[in-house]
């Protein structure tokens, strides 16, 4: 990587980004969500060049997303299986899959969400898990947290909204 | 970009990432979210280099997640305004945030979340709209969609569960 690490900064959604702000990851995490956990299993899912691949794996399982188990002793081989950090992700999936159902898709949407069980069709939308309320631009605020430096909590004394509120037609 | 492109794959998630699979385009959106509109508003929240960020601006411009607009005549100075497909940005960044919150702040989390109104804390959870229920790994399913091709169709036939209900110890 040539840029700078996004770790030194002080922001959860660039620490994270660090880890997942790349395609190829998040796809091979998206792939994994959908059940693959073998090495040729993603390669047929993706269509990825083998050597990215292992890379990638690599390095998610040295990050804590993956945990290798080893499920054939000869020859040995190992499949790649989610740690509780690697499920996490769902969400974040979830909400681009939304995104790019919406600003993506000029055809109708590539995929639905539906549940498992009933097969009834889901919305999902970011909510307050305490009041149920949905999250939308202006609905939230950010401000420093108990993990917080001295000084990011001086430079937001006031909690920031989060989203706006009238956007350019 | 030396890899192929991510639009060609038949997947709302693929196909978004092609756009925002980059770290600093979404930390681009990210501050943008939080108020930034001018060039100079940019650099000092991101530390970015300003040849990268121009680059970034013009790619989100052009990708109609920002629209310009004049508020200078001499010199002429443009600020950058979210378009509805930026602002929609807002549930993955929290979502992000969220994931960060839990896995990359060992002295506890950087931010909080509060609504603006009350200061009360919030806790973003992704939810179906209709039921309210949180979308836990193995509680959601994706099907083929209106938009699909035969071909992902045919690859599809039955919903095929997202998350893990296990995870790795």
């Amino acid at each position: 990587m040539q840029r700078k690490t996004f770790l030194s900064m002080e922001c959860s959604i660039a620490r994270s980004l660090e880890e997942l702000g790349d395609g190829w990851s998040l796809l091979i995490l998206r792939s994994a969500l959908l059940g693959a956990s073998r090495f040729q299993q993603f390669q047929e899912m993706l269509d990825i060049p083998p050597t990215t691949l292992a890379r990638r794996l690599e390095a998610l399982c040295a990050q804590g997303l993956f945990k290798l188990r080893r499920y054939e002793e000869r020859p040995p081989r190992d499949e790649y299986r989610l740690t509780q950090k690697g499920n996490d992700v769902l969400p974040i999936l979830l909400a681009i899959g939304v995104w790019g159902n919406r600003w993506h898709a000029p055809r109708g949407p590539l995929f639905e969400f539906v549940d498992p069980q009933t097969g009834a069709a889901l919305e999902p939308v970011l909510c307050d898990r305490i009041s149920g309320r949905e999250l939308r631009p202006g609905a939230v605020a950010l401000k420093a947290g108990p993990g917080a430096s001295e000084q990011l909590r001086a430079s937001i004394r006031q909690p920031v909204v989060f989203g706006a509120r009238e956007v350019a037609a």
